[in-house]
């Protein structure tokens, strides 16, 4: 893409109204744009970002069966009596508005009623079971503060898997795999070096949850891991886990096998695996009917993540003082590429070179000063940066740098495609 | 895919509290759930289409310079008191909700606002004109009634993409163009025939907009058009035209050179492009400096496209008393292949077959009667129908029908893949 066709501006100060470190930057870059706090905008470049893990995360549901669907924002009061959530009491983050007849509706916070509702249409036999449904949809949390930028929304954009399984075996198997998928997200969108499969409480049927808590200075929840287990992430080993403080004791340690100092971390939960059971099949009432006839109740389990909080906690892990500093999988472009010298013409053929190759490349084809140019750079945070200047053209040469790096490197012009691919 | 693993039933009666065609086949063949009167979700094949409708859009776009964005739902009070559109009595149909410290909130009804306002952030030279910018999202209108299925939604997915150019030239150019790209859009998913650029009321900034109107019974609008033109649409000649009722008058004919008899007919908007000059910009303060330096207001156009309405209209227009007939552009799958023996060992192959070249295929491998799967696949309505039977089978063939034809013709099996692309 040129740069002179994009048409966000950089800022160089951040914004007064914002006070967290993602939305500073995201905004800065051009990458957002705020309508309040909590509800944000995304511009094209930001756009970019989002829909890249949208696909890490299609990708990695598809490959365990999931199958997508879109349901509606839009929430029948009818339809969450049944689970008892719709009394404000019960759920006090509700938004909710009225048709003109006066009948209220809600905005979708989550997605259990809406899937159990329609299984409830469509289920009938063990032939249909297993089923693994996923959402990728706005959704809307009415919080009291929301002053994180990306990571706690007013709305925001969401993944959600619901399985349903035939008995509780069945779905200990998919939870298990869940594990796996989720943490292959995770490593794939570049923070799983700090991310954490992490015990948290359970509910009726299942003693624990797991959340995926990922480290991070900007998050609410504290979790505790072994001192020597940090930045070993989802890579850890076996007999170390994570533990979220709302139920970390000594006996809890004992019981899951676990020794040693376990140090207190702030973190942010990325991701949740959750066994519902029949929490949800029950006062809906979604049954099957097994090999021999029975009437059996379906076994339900949730698997969320949030996208835009992920984006958000993906740039409170990688910055500088100067930007953002995107890992590759989910950067806007792979390459950016800065001209310094006025008549473009060993850049445009570079750039054009770099198109035909399939290679993503922003190209700063602007009237702007070296400065600018590199300060901009560094602020919006593209993994490689290709500088095209009159002293590198001397040597038949481009300048290239990684983002997080300060080691500039003469590379031949008729090398660099085989050097960035 | 394997029907077997497609968890959505076909219905044989139509439900009782749905009185729209479009809907009623919909929810039948499970294309969709309905959530509430004007509020549907997508199920797994009515998301393949959609995908498939918004994919065609998105290529129209990006091809005329269109950059995508995603705006929020959640629109900003003051930002609309600033165009003078928040107030119920002058905006009647918006949905609005309360954050927890009692300030209100509205829910998207249209994106003139959004985009201004994000534009004057950013937009500041003649350097960063034109722009075509656009969003594919949900879109909430309070709707007093809603009883039309997909065609008016109190909530619906919706693609809009504005204009901003430096003066009125640049604009009509521009939206000369868009008139072709819609139209481009409207052949392509199979309702052309029907669909006619129409003259529509203007506004402050000129005589005329212009709809997309697609003649159907289930339509609210009335247009007049030549009587020798049915069934033209968007291939009508010169020196014909489409008018809307609301304009439609002797001496407008006059004015437009157009001669003859013209007939009323119930038709339905699915598309229109509007001049909206300075309309916004003014209240926005949406200036550019130009090249002369001087200050000059920023010149707007928007062009609507619902897609949820877009799918509706397509089914009103192609079924019959069996079902829906999906134009292949759009169809959830190119083939769909019934296996009628049960040992599957033929339909297998030729489903790996299919798979292979990449020929997208719904695989009836279920355990139901010859009749029960006729029954089925025309409801669903996917274009091309391959029945493997002993009689088939027995001729080294496969039975092939198109979806709207009664002709079946025995095909060698070793052809089928040749004859299909």
């Amino acid at each position: 893409m040129l740069q002179s066709q994009l048409f966000t501006k950089t800022i160089k100060e951040a914004p007064k109204d914002e006070a967290s470190l993602n939305a500073q930057y995201l905004i800065r870059a051009g990458f957002i744009s705020k309508e309040m706090a909590g509800v944000y905008s995304y511009l094209p470049l930001g756009l970019i970002i989002l829909k890249k893990i949208e696909n890490i995360i299609r990708e990695e549901m598809n490959a365990v069966g999931g199958i997508e669907m879109k349901t509606s924002v839009m929430q029948n009061k009818e339809v969450w009596e049944k689970s008892n959530r719709w009394d404000d009491k019960v759920i006090d983050n509700w938004f909710k508005t009225k048709l003109k007849n006066g009948e209220e509706v809600g905005l979708s916070f989550t997605n259990e009623e809406a899937y159990s509702n329609i299984l409830k249409q469509h289920v009938n036999s063990y032939k249909d079971l297993p089923l693994y449904l996923y959402d990728f949809k706005e959704i809307f949390r009415n919080e009291a503060r929301s002053k994180s930028g990306l990571l706690r929304g007013r709305e925001f954009y969401w993944k959600a898997l619901y399985s349903f399984s035939k008995d509780e075996n069945e779905h200990n198997d998919f939870y298990e795999k869940m594990k796996v998928v989720y943490s292959n997200v995770f490593k794939r969108v570049g923070i799983g070096r700090l991310t954490y499969l992490t015990y948290a409480s359970g509910g009726t049927f299942s003693r624990f949850s797991h959340e995926f808590q990922t480290i991070c200075e900007a998050g609410e929840d504290i979790i505790y891991i072994h001192k020597d287990d940090y930045g070993k992430g989802l890579k850890m080993g076996q007999g170390h886990a994570a533990i979220n403080k709302e139920i970390y004791t000594d006996d809890l340690k004992k019981d899951l096998g676990l020794k040693g100092n376990f140090e207190e971390k702030k973190a942010i939960e990325v991701g949740n695996i959750f066994t519902l059971g029949t929490k949800f099949s029950k006062p809906f009432d979604l049954k099957y009917v097994d090999k021999n006839g029975d009437n059996k109740m379906v076994f339900m389990g949730s698997y969320g993540i949030g996208l835009s909080r992920l984006m958000g906690v993906i740039v409170e892990l990688n910055n500088d003082y100067h930007g953002i500093i995107w890992p590759e999988a989910v950067a806007p472009f792979k390459v950016h590429l800065l001209d310094l010298v006025s008549d473009r013409k060993e850049s445009d053929k570079i750039y054009n070179k770099m198109i035909r190759k399939g290679i993503e490349v922003l190209y700063d084809d602007r009237d702007k000063s070296p400065g600018e140019k590199f300060a901009e750079a560094d602020l919006i945070g593209i993994p490689w940066r290709l500088v095209v200047s009159q002293k590198s053209i001397a040597k038949d040469s481009v300048e290239l740098k990684k983002r997080q790096s300060d080691k500039m490197e003469l590379v031949k012009t008729k090398e660099i495609i085989k050097r960035i691919s």
